[in-house]
């Protein structure tokens, strides 16, 4: 909601001094990098270990909306969603690509903020931006980021090893995300009415933040690996619980027992789902969380 | 412009229902793919060799226009572009990921061509499909494909390695997709003005066909093997090829002459380019030509 002071045209520096505009403030971190960007393709080094791939894609009003989403955040979350993927594979990333196609409402410093999110992201997690694409859209943004990863053949864990017996552990509290997407929404919709009005998220900084700021959940993997402890299933909740444990138990062959009780909310949670009409069991269940490892054992 | 039969909405399947059904009909052809779709991340092998990564997206209203490129074009075309990158590197693509954002005008049907065309990509430059996304976009169709390759350290071709005295080499004849654009654009116009008139594309096959349905030249990668050569520098030819002769000659510090009457153009191409006022030298340098291997050694 803020103004712009500075507006560069896109079409001001080319397709290729844009790319490079954005990319100067990269640094490579990665000693499997060969080659980043700058020629046909990103050249890695081959190795012992296995490669990790994964990829999604943000679609303004569809994943994201830039009433109340920072660009930066937006670009940061975008390389967080595919870094808790390979996470979820029990691997490290270490390179990703990115692809933004955006329409000429947006200027070169609204490119700026993205890249600047995506370059947190790489400084947070380690990571290498080792290629993409920027392209015009007739409309609206979308981000594509592919991420790639390493992981020992010993320790990839997939959806499919999880044994009658196990116990099952969930990384952190659930239902935060959601309820900071109703904070935002419910201020998007105070300011659409009376655009007078500062928007009011006084101590919400941690659902608001869960929504807009996730975190992957590297610590885990490196937690796990520090304690010789590789899961026999492990998967990534974003979108609540149940549909993931539903994942784990139709790739593994087996069934699971939740007790919903022990499932872990928040106080800031558990108040907000209050004001919000929520049963405290949907949150746990099938609502956003941000970014949380479930793994069996 | 032909009517679709039946049409199934997306909503239908769901998310996890739309993937499978889209993707049931790929096989793993590669021996490096451990695990493709269906987990949070897929498994490549590794090895000796390097790794190529490549990354593009295609946006409706900016890269194609749907009044005249099938849908089955677009899916092949849209895993070319990336294979044509990893050629330029000397290597062979193995593995690719596709996500795709497309609005609600779209049905299952649609898809299903996308991913048709996506298939005899991968059957005829031996790829496995293993990851990606499918999401709702408010609208138009956004298609982002990332492929990977491969190619030993030794054969890795590089726009930088160019070196005075060396010959350069372009592997086809060039500006025939341009001028296949322009016969679209042209008979789009003539039906816009007419719906009741069909197309006029009657021995047109290879102007369109370059535009529609360009291929790589993993042929060329292959040949070069077969006689034992490295070439110095490499770069793929889309746009023409007077900006990719720049490139190179950046990334290689040397100059280069272009001797333009050498440059291959078709007999279809010099006919067109009359019809069309275009002068020839313009075809050849900075028009497109589908996609090309340009090399020097």
């Amino acid at each position: 909601m803020s103004e712009e002071k500075n507006r560069t045209d896109v079409n001001e520096l080319g397709e290729f001094g844009l790319i490079e505009h954005l990319t100067l403030p990269f640094v490579n971190r990665r000693s499997s990098t060969v080659k980043g960007i700058g020629d046909d393709a990103a050249v890695i080094k081959g190795g012992e270990q296995e490669l990790l791939v994964s990829t999604d894609m943000l679609v303004e009003g569809i994943h994201f909306d830039l009433m109340y989403t920072p660009l930066k955040h937006l670009g940061y979350k975008s390389v967080v969603v595919n870094v808790s993927d390979i996470c979820a594979m029990n691997g490290i990333a270490e390179q990703i690509t990115v692809s933004v196609a955006l329409s000429n409402r947006f200027s070169v410093e609204a490119m700026e903020e993205i890249y600047e999110g995506i370059r947190l992201a790489c400084a947070f997690y380690d990571l290498d931006l080792i290629g993409g694409d920027t392209t015009s859209s007739p409309r609206g943004l979308v981000i594509s980021v592919t991420a790639l990863g390493r992981a020992s053949r010993e320790k990839i864990t997939y959806r499919s090893g999880a044994r009658p017996g196990d116990i099952w552990c969930v990384s952190g509290d659930l239902g935060a995300a959601y309820l900071g997407l109703q904070i935002l929404e419910r201020e998007k919709q105070v300011y659409l009415e009376n655009p007078g009005v500062q928007p009011d998220l006084e101590n919400q900084d941690y659902l608001v933040g869960r929504q807009l700021k996730p975190e992957a959940r590297r610590d885990m993997v490196l937690a796990l690996d520090k304690a010789g402890v590789v899961p026999s299933a492990m998967i990534d909740i974003s979108d609540g619980l149940a549909s993931e444990v539903f994942h784990i138990c139709k790739q593994s062959g087996v069934g699971a027992l939740i007790e919903e009780s022990q499932v872990p909310l928040r106080d800031e949670t558990q108040l907000m789902a209050l004001y919000f009409s929520v049963e405290p069991d949907r949150l746990r269940l099938t609502r956003r969380c941000g970014y949380r490892a479930l793994f069996t054992r």
